[in-house]
């Protein structure tokens, strides 16, 4: 398998610092959060300081990570800013902007570490392996490469991002070289069922009880390829859940056997449905959406729909069943 | 970490027969299924023949693994049996009984593979390895003792025996070791995105509505350190759903966020209740279990109750916050 190793140029900038700003995207996910930590204690063991700066607050589940408190949110930059700093580090942004901070990080020389496709390789110094799982595997190379030893949070946090960018190593990106990196990190103390239990049992009550009130409008069509279901705004309220507890709900029809497709109504308003689609291999559910005005990719996609719920789901259902045949 | 190799005297015995006869455990799981089918498919590629052979049927989810269709099935021997086979490999059972074919077997000189703690020793040779997150694992490592390459087919049978052994890489069985087999055999050609397919996104629609229903039951007691569910048999009737169904509902209560102990009612016949318990930590719900006349271990245990569903509901939910205080 390939796998890049950290450029020198890159262990040269970071052994010649010594304080760095650490940064990725907004609405972190598992990668952005764990990769941003792990990068600052591996540079703190070389000696360096850092600060982790993130337009939006953690996630609470990734609350749990060895310095994730100290993690500095918002908008404002953190003291001593810009003067303080040698670098801003940008992780897994595939442009400047996905941080949220262009403005401000455009004042210090930038170093963009990334594994997304189409980075625009906007820093002094760019580091991008689009065959890398996750962004954690790639600063446990960076890691490898400073020669520095992991201590048990460091590869806990490189461990979560694996889990979280792999689906816990249910998606195709559970490549030879994501299981390396598991077990590397393991060996130097991350433990699987401690990150599997934040990230996987301790979903809020209200999400648990909006999925059962979900599946209780689960329906089947086209022979049990295609499965739908709807969230109300009356659901929502009986669950006593927000927006935010909707999220993942999708993969429950979605895991039904037989099912290749799956359609997702959301109410949003009185007569208005956001329609999230899911589909698998060759089943091109972006046309649909795009037709009707939204757009996505091949296999997950979405759009705006007005109408009725029994209206709307007709008509989804019958524009989903077109392309099933 | 501790790895132990495939011993000599079991090497020996491969190289020199010619026919063998491999057995595992009745009720089949995955890693019964995946070493039995993976060892069998080494073997052909030494040059050897082989039967496997099964008292219990194998499970649907794993009908996708290749040659899980020639596999014997029932209490009566396979053609030519004794004489055709120069032993028995029986994988994964502590005791010879566990196969459910012993009275059978024992005609034969038996090769004993395992990974349970308390293995008897029963065979001719005895090859157990307590510290193997899999019995798959181990026929990899027999692969590697016998210079056998792996094809594609063979590495997702072994592959599929981590991921259903260590609950998806959660458990704590979940290892450097693990994620090193894990990476050799993807390297083979095992696909990851296939086999989390087939094991978690091939559920009948009557559980995943079963699980609807049940939701609909949901109670947290005990500030939220107690989540209690129901399975009725109106429950069941309205799903479409049977006793296989129920299997793993338990875990849904379980991954909200606090919950320490879970109990799940299900109804056996009118007025009686078999009830399921599950805890984390130093939580002991066997004892809870024991008191009732039923068992189990420290975090999963269950018993029987009478009563009528809201009774017994009162009597479980009492007996459990006893020891959550």
């Amino acid at each position: 398998m390939t796998k890049t190793k950290a450029p020198e140029d890159l262990l040269k900038k970071l052994r010649t610092g010594h304080r760095f700003l650490v940064t990725s995207h907004i609405n972190p996910d598992g990668d952005a959060v764990g990769s941003s930590l792990g990068l600052a204690r591996v540079l703190k063991r070389i000696g360096k300081g850092g600060v982790v700066w993130s337009r939006d607050a953690t996630p609470k589940i990734y609350g749990k990570l060895a310095g994730s408190e100290r993690i500095h949110v918002g908008e404002e930059p953190p003291n001593g800013f810009p003067q303080a700093f040698d670098a801003a580090i940008v992780l897994e942004c595939p442009t400047l902007d996905r941080t949220g901070l262009e403005g401000s990080l455009k004042e210090l020389p930038i170093i963009n570490i990334d594994h997304h496709l189409g980075n625009e390789q906007y820093g002094k110094v760019n580091w991008v392996d689009t065959g890398a799982p996750s962004l954690g595997s790639m600063i446990y190379r960076l890691a490898e490469g400073l020669m520095v030893d992991l201590d048990p949070d460091t590869a806990t946090c490189l461990y979560l991002t694996l889990v979280t960018d792999t689906g816990g190593f249910r998606f195709a990106n559970s490549t030879p070289q994501a299981f390396e990196a598991a077990a590397a990190l393991v060996t130097e103390g991350a433990r699987p069922d401690l990150v599997a239990q934040w990230i996987y049992e301790s979903r809020p009550e209200s999400a648990v009880r909006l999925l059962g009130e979900m599946l209780q409008s689960l329906e089947l069509h086209a022979h049990g390829r295609l499965a739908t279901a709807v969230l109300s705004h009356e659901m929502l309220e009986k669950a006593g859940a927000s927006n935010a507890d909707t999220e993942g709900l999708i993969d429950y029809p979605r895991s039904i056997a037989g099912v290749d497709a799956v359609a997702l109504l959301r109410q949003v308003e009185d007569g208005k449905f956001k329609v999230s689609l899911r589909s698998r291999g060759d089943i091109d559910v972006e046309k649909v959406a795009r037709k009707r005005g939204g757009g996505g990719h091949k296999n997950a996609a979405g759009f705006l729909i007005e109408g009725k719920s029994k209206a709307a789901l007709k008509e989804v259902v019958a524009a989903l069943e077109a392309i099933l045949e």
